[in-house]
Parts: structure tokens; C-alpha cells; sequence
């Protein structure tokens, strides 16, 4: 028996990151998933990340705390910013400034540590919002930059970022974790789910992920209020 | 009267930092400092980054909180590991995982919130423990990840890196800082100061800082302990 190699999956709770969780699980990693309580608006995701991690077996689960709030500059850091309910101009204002940036960071740090190559996130380029940190370029940029940061990187040690939803659309991610097992009853993508998980089903968040299971012809076992 | 810039400025509370400060300020910045607690085992740096902060008159200044402690894999973070009192082979243990990179993404964020287009960090790969995420291509990276990660980045802003001190000894580090005002005798570079912020002597940091002060010819006003 050979010991798997150990991956750091980010884990935000919603339906991408659960897919791609599936993804490197089906891969063959132990899987260490990292989950980030970033004084988001939709906490519930967190519980929505435990829930994920448990019923997918991973080796371990952390959840670390940073609080962007104090940054602010989102509507899914400051309060005072409303979350959009229709498709809006540009960059709309859900985008949480650097967020990708501090994650994927996090997971490097945490993956030198586990001796890991490999780190996962849900970033998509396809049915997205257009948030500049899930673009092929910017996933390629930080891989460069990954290699530099480390001890591990300057030693030699190969660190590949893995963002194996890129460029699918919601629908084929949904194909792809339903075919893995996922239950995507499990998890939150709203952007301003109540604390029962509930989705308001308005925000971007909800109007993809609705399209998406349209599409790809699933039922959707998304819970929404009112 | 024009209305002069902001930057965000890593401020740990050591030497290095304090002189970047200054150089920001005296550059026409408003100036931003930013520092984080990360669980690091010298806490009391954050104590002097206050001191260095309000002496040298900032615009505002932030600390974050991000424990690392999480993480581990760091005699800064690891209370189990010890801090190497004499010169080691390779990159020490103090190395902290994408401690830069994250410090970096934080500063990016905010910055990007103040709409401000400078960063400044107080690296240095001359007098210094061989941290991978210290050297030049390390911060050449960051900016070009910076101008990718970010809205006002792929919006056409620019983001600029600055790391004065990157290319100079840390005598020559200390003879810029005291000709720009800098007190010395308020920052702390020790990796195990005690409480009341008195350096071991023994440590990395404090071989460096002391071989600085002797080499620029500038009384060193650090208090050191037993």
C-alpha cells in the first residue's frame, strides 16, 4: 500500500468547492481542506464547509479566521453594502478585494507544512461573476509566485495549483460532482443565505447556480426562503 | 494644496520596517501602516510597530489578526521549536510558510479599498536569514500577480511594490533611517524578546541589527536582557 499524497483543497462550503473536493478526491489525495471565516456576510457556508468535508472523508478540516471586515471595499464584507439582486455592470460588488490572493497564500503556507504539492480551488472563469481572482491568469501568476514564496519552492519542490473547474460552465460542474457522489443539498452559495442556510435566490450566486441545474437537467435541492 | 497619496506599509515593529516608514513619509505618502498579529512568538514587535506608528505620524494604522500559530511549521509560530542562538545552513527555521505572500495580499486588499497604488515592504536580501520571500523575484511576482488578482489591477491601475531596502546592508539600512529621524530604541527585531521588549542577543535578528548598528558607526540603542 502506498500513502497517498496529501493535497490542500480550499473549501468555501459552496457548490464549486464541494465539487472540486470530489474532483482531487477522486484523484486519490488525502484531502486537507482549508475553509477561511472571513467575516463573511454568509457564515452559514462555513457550517455548509463542515457538513461538505464530513460526508466527503477528508483527512483533515481547518477553518481559519480572518476578518476582512476590517478591510471592508464588498458587499460580502461590509454590511453597509447591499448584495445585488439583478446582473449589474463590470466587476460587481461582491468581489472581496485580494480574497484569492490571502486564500490561495493560506493554502501554501499550509500545504509547505504537510509536505503537499498540490493545492485546489473552485475558481471559474465561465458562469461566474467576472471577480479578476478566477481567471486563468491570475491562477497561472500565483503558481509562479508560489514557487518563489516558499522554502520548499526554492528548494526544488513543485507546487501546482489545481483550478479544475476553470473553464466549465455551472452546468458541467454539476454533471461532474453529481456523477462524484456530491450533495449539493449540503451546501450554500448564496451570498446572503439566512442562518438556516435558506438562499435568497436573486444574487448572482443564486441565478447561476439555478441555471445551472436547469441545464444540466438535475433537480435542484437548493433550500430558498419566502 | 494638492491631496498627497496613499500607501499601505508593512510595519512589523523591527528596524527594517520603521526605516520604510520613514522613507514613505519622507517620498510625500499619507501613510497607511499596516501590521499583523499572526500568533508570532514576539509579539511584543506589535507594541513597538504602535510606538513607531504614532511617533512617526501615520495617516491610520491597522493590525490584523491571523494566527499562524494554526499552521505552525515555523520556530515563530511553533512554540515547540527553538530559535536557532547561532547560524544555521540553509533557510532557518524562523522561516515562517508564505508569511510574506500573505503579507502582501493584505496589504494589496486594503490598498485597494484606500484606491492607493503603493505597497511597501521592508524586505532585505543582503544582511538577512536567506527567507525565500525576501529576494527580488520574489516581490517581481508579487506585482505582477498584484495587477491580475485585484479589480482596479485588470481596471488598468497600477500597482507598484516597493522594497527599498531590498539591495542594502543593514548598516547602510540604519545610517538611511537615522538620517531620516527614525528612533531606534523604539523598535524591537528579536525573535524571542521578552515581554518588556529586552533582546536575547543570540538570535538572527539580533546578530544583524547589532553588526549594523557596529558597521554604520551609530550607537545601538537596543536593551538587551541578563
Amino acid at each position: 500500500m502506498t500513502i497517498p499524497e496529501r493535497a490542500v483543497i480550499l473549501l468555501s462550503g459552496g457548490l464549486d468547492s464541494a465539487t472540486v473536493l470530489a474532483i482531487a478526491r477522486s484523484r486519490g489525495f488525502a484531502c486537507h481542506a482549508l475553509s477561511v471565516d472571513y467575516g463573511q456576510r454568509h457564515r452559514v457556508e462555513l457550517e455548509a464547509a463542515c457538513r461538505v468535508a464530513q460526508r466527503l472523508g477528508v483527512a483533515a478540516h481547518k477553518i481559519l479566521r480572518l476578518d476582512l471586515s476590517e478591510i471592508g471595499g464588498s458587499a460580502l464584507t461590509d454590511r453597509q453594502l447591499a448584495v445585488p439582486e439583478a446582473p449589474t455592470e463590470g466587476i460587481p460588488v461582491t468581489y472581496v478585494p485580494a480574497r484569492n490572493t490571502l486564500m490561495l497564500a493560506l493554502a501554501l503556507g499550509w500545504a509547505e507544512v504537510l509536505q503537499a504539492h498540490d493545492i485546489f480551488i473552485g475558481v471559474n472563469a465561465v458562469d461566474y461573476s467576472g471577480y479578476p481572482d478566477c481567471r486563468p491568469a491570475f491562477i497561472e501568476a500565483f503558481g509562479r509566485l508560489a514557487q518563489l514564496a516558499t522554502r520548499a519552492g526554492v528548494e526544488g519542490q513543485r507546487f501546482t495549483i489545481h483550478a479544475p473547474l476553470i473553464e466549465l460552465s455551472k452546468a458541467q460542474i454539476i454533471a461532474m460532482g453529481a456523477k462524484l457522489g456530491v450533495d449539493y443539498g449540503l451546501t450554500v452559495s448564496c451570498y446572503q443565505a439566512d442562518e438556516s442556510g435558506r438562499a435568497c435566490g436573486r444574487c448572482d450566486a443564486c441565478r447561476f447556480r439555478a441555471a445551472g441545474f436547469a441545464q444540466a437537467g438535475i433537480p435542484d435541492p437548493t433550500r430558498y426562503r419566502g
